[in-house]
């Protein structure tokens, strides 16, 4: 990660809250071990109209890639677990619309960095849960695990 | 105005360029010497979901009011010329994306108070003219003075 300001760290922040996401997809996928992939994402938006600039502040970030949706828009996405870690840590102390889903990501990437059986697995589903609360993401089904 | 960190600065500054608006709107109105209205606007959105962090961020800000809209987003409303300026010399050192809009909207407020007769005017509308092309707000009408 680049070196930058508190002032650059809390502009970012500002960004974040204002038009970034936070969020964890949880998507069912045999290959994977406990039979869903647990999937990460810092996003940033931004309309095509002022690319330039808004390639400016992505490089300030430098962590993830810039991807043009079918509708114009930009995102700034930063989805390696590690790149997230260090975004957050960096933005967090600044953010106030987003603090709290900031911290539960934390969490998130602890738990799922730590999952040896089924009963972490349920655990860090349980943390995702919670974070769709947070998002209010009423249209998406809830994971549950069969007792 | 309160007095507020340069932190805190940049991370509205960062809030702006993410989710807000710098604009003019010019209705043509009889009342009105030059047969126009200026009415010169910055505005931060928010969706209503987390109204109580929004709350924190625009008393941070203290210089316009929240409106809530039909479709439930809140507004950040900073419409007295003063606190437009006030505001933009706080966050434009820190801006990236609506740098040129911010510096554009404080000529506007110097041109129009100004205006002594129909050229300071019609200099007045030419620059608010180059703010909506800024915006690329295509769909309005260009004003446009009678020879």
């Amino acid at each position: 990660m680049k070196t930058i300001s508190l002032m650059q760290k809390a502009y970012i922040a500002g960004f974040l809250d204002g038009d970034g996401s936070i969020y964890v997809r949880m998507k069912p996928n045999d290959t994977y071990r406990y039979g869903f992939q647990i999937a990460p994402y810092v996003v940033l938006f931004q309309s095509q109209k002022d690319s330039e600039n808004f390639k400016k502040i992505c490089s300030l970030i430098d962590l993830g890639y810039i991807r043009e949706r079918n509708d114009g828009i930009l995102e700034y996405i930063i989805g390696k677990e590690d790149s997230i870690r260090g975004f957050l840590e960096m933005v967090t102390p600044f953010l106030i619309l987003k603090k709290e889903q900031a911290n539960l990501m934390i969490k998130i990437l602890d738990a799922k960095a730590k999952v040896q059986d089924k009963n972490d697995f349920h655990a860090l589903a349980k943390l995702v849960d919670r974070f769709r609360e947070l998002n209010y993401s009423k249209k998406r089904k809830r994971y549950t695990l069969t007792p």
